[in-house]
C-alpha cells in the first residue's frame, strides 16, 4: 500500500491512496482525514485503506493524476525525527580527508541525532538557501515512520513497530556544521527543513526487498540532470532499523509518527556515486595533489532528484525534484 | 489567559481554560478541541478564549476542580522542542568542577540543542529511570510556546511570535551525557521526557514581569518535600527568548506549538539554591578536599515538587509535583 498527501489548504493535506502503478491517486480522506490520523488509529484504519486499494486497483474509484506540485511532505508536519547515520563509509571518508580515524565505538553504538519535525518539505518544494557560504548539500536517505513505541523497546521487537517506510532529502549546510557539533550540542542550523519523496509505503510493498530491518533497494540520485549516485540501500547499512530503534527507545518512548532516518546512503565501491556532496567532495580532497574538492556546493538555480527503485525497477516512493532558491 | 489540558482519552485531551485562582477550570473544547487546534487557528481563537474568560470570571459557566491528575501536558505531543542553555552561570559552574573554562563565544553564541517532542509528561506523571546509575536530573526551565515563525525572524521581529509561557521540568539523565556529547551528534538518549506544569499563560499574565523577552519570576524547587531552589528567573538569563528564536530561525521556519526553552534556571548567588542537581553537586566538588559530590542524584521514590510565582505570590503555571519510579 502507498499513501500520499494532498495540498488541500490545511497543515496536514488530505489522506490519498496511490495506484499500484504510481500514475494516479484516490482521495482517501473518508477513511482518515490525514496521514498523521491514520497512524493514531493505525490498526483500524489500516484495514479499511487495504480494502480501498483493492476497489482502486480494480478501476471501481475516482482518481486523480498525481502531480508532484500537488503533493505535500507525506507528513507536513511530525512529531519526532530521528537521523541516525548507519553508513560506516561515510563517516569513515569524511574523517580520513581530515586525517583522523573512525572511533571503533561507531561500530557497536550508534550514532543518532534529534532533528528539526515542524516543517517538512513536499518533494518539488524548494530547497532555501540563506547564504551560499553555508555549503548548501542534499542527503539521500531511507526512514522509517513508526506506531507508538513503548520505551525499553528491543531491535527483536522493534519491527512491528514499523508502519511505512519512505525516501528523504535531509538537507545540511555543510559548513555550518563544524562550529555547531564544536559547540557540543549537536546539530541545529546546520539541518534546515528535510524534504520527502512523495508516496511512504508499507514495509509489504518492498516484499523480499525489506529483510533484516534494512531496504535492500537502489537509489538515484541527480544533480542538474546527471546521475552523481547508483546506490544500494541495503548492504551496507551497519546498524538496522531496528536496531536504531532500540538505541533511541532506551530512554523514552515515542509516539506514532515518529521518522526514524538511516543516515545518508553511502557505498564503499566508488563506481556507485555518492547520495551527497561532501562525500564526492571528500573523494576529491583524498585524490589530488593540492588536497582541496572541485565539486562545489549547492548553489540558486541547482536542480536535485532523488529516485529508489525495487528490483522490478518500480519506482517506490516516487520522485524528489526540489529546485536550490535563496530564502528572502 | 490560562489554559490547560484535560485527560479524556484522546492523545491531545481536551482544551480547558483556568480561573483566576487556579482553583477551577472550564471546558474549552467548544472553541478548540486541545491546544494545538488553539494554536493552529490562534487568530480566530484567541478573542473567543478571552472573551469566554469574562464568563468564566463572572461565574456564569460550569466549572471542575482543578486536579494535578486529570491534567496533561498542555501540548502531550509537540512538533518541536528546541531548548537553549541561556544561564550562563550554570555553564560556568559545571566547567570549573572539570577544571575547563567556559569559551567566550557562550557570551555571543547561543547553546541549543533540539529535544524530543513527541511523549511529553503531565505535572504529576511519573518519571521513569530505567537505570539508578544513569545519574537522574531534574532541570527547572522557563519556556514559550509559539505561533508560526518565518525563516530568519530576527529578534525583535520575535515576540510577537510567542503565544504562551510554561514551566517545565526537563528531565536529564547526566551520566549519558558526556559520552554522548563526546560522539559529537548532541544529547539523545540522555534526554528522556519532558514534564510540564499543568497551566500555560498568555504573556500579558506575567504583566510588568514579562519584558525584554524574559520572564522576571520566583522559581521554587522541592525534593522529597524540601526546598532545594528558590531563583529568579529574569536577571541572569543571559540571551532573550526573542535572541534564542533569532538563532533558531536563521536557517529553518517553525510550526505553530513548538516549545522553546530557557535551560536550567541558574543564579551565581549561590543562597538561591539550584534548580538542578548537577548544580549543587557541582558546588559541592568545588568545595570539598577530596572534590566529591555529596548529593546523589535521583532515586525510585523521590519526589520533585517546582512551582513559579509573580510578583503577587500567584502560583502561575501552576505546580509540577513527580516521583521517581523504576521503568519497567
Amino acid at each position: 500500500m502507498r499513501l500520499a498527501t494532498l495540498r488541500d489548504g490545511t497543515r496536514d493535506g488530505r489522506l490519498s491512496l496511490v495506484r499500484s502503478d504510481g500514475a494516479r491517486l484516490a482521495d482517501a480522506s473518508r477513511i482518515a482525514r490525514n496521514l498523521q490520523a491514520a497512524l493514531d488509529d493505525w490498526k483500524a484504519v489500516e484495514p479499511r485503506l487495504r480494502a480501498m486499494e483493492a476497489e482502486l486497483e480494480a478501476g471501481r474509484l475516482a482518481t486523480d493524476p498525481v502531480e508532484l506540485q500537488r503533493l505535500q511532505a507525506p507528513l507536513p508536519r511530525a512529531y519526532e525525527w530521528v537521523d541516525g547515520s548507519t553508513y560506516l563509509n561515510h563517516a569513515k571518508l569524511v574523517r580520513r580527508a581530515r586525517g583522523a580515524e573512525m572511533p571503533a565505538s561507531f561500530e557497536t553504538d550508534p550514532l543518532v541525532y534529534q532533528g528539526g519535525s515542524g516543517v517538512l518539505l513536499g518533494p518539488s518544494d524548494d530547497i532555501l538557501l540563506p547564504d551560499p557560504l553555508m555549503g548548501l548539500d542534499f542527503e539521500g536517505e531511507i526512514a522509517v515512520i513508526l506506531g507508538d513505541v513503548p520505551i525499553g523497546t528491543r531491535a527483536a521487537q522493534a519491527l512491528p513497530h514499523v508502519r511505512l517506510v519512505a525516501l528523504l532529502n535531509d538537507v545540511t549546510l555543510r559548513n555550518l556544521v563544524p562550529p555547531e557539533l564544536a559547540k557540543g550540542f549537536g546539530f541545529f542550523q546546520s539541518k534546515p527543513a528535510t524534504a520527502f519523496a512523495p508516496f511512504v509505503v508499507t514495509p509489504d510493498e518492498l516484499g523480499a526487498a525489506w529483510h533484516d530491518g534494512r531496504a535492500w533497494l537502489q537509489m538515484k540520485i541527480w544533480l542538474n540532470g546527471h546521475l552523481v549516485g547508483d546506490l544500494e540501500t541495503g548492504p551496507e547499512m551497519h546498524f538496522s532499523f531496528a536496531q536504531l530503534l532500540e538505541h533511541a527507545a532506551r530512554t523514552r518512548a515515542f509516539t506514532a509518527g515518529t521518522i526514524i532516518g538511516s543516515g545518508t546512503v553511502s557505498n564503499a565501491d566508488p563506481t556507485h556515486g555518492v547520495s551527497c556532496l561532501a562525500e564526492r567532495r571528500t573523494l576529491e580532497v583524498l585524490a589530488s595533489a593540492d588536497r582541496q574538492p572541485t565539486t562545489p556546493f549547492l548553489r540558486a538555480g541547482d536542480r536535485v532528484a532523488m529516485e529508489v527503485f525495487d528490483t522490478q525497477g518500480r519506482s517506490l516512493f516516487g520522485r524528489i525534484e526540489q529546485k536550490v532558491v535563496p530564502a528572502a
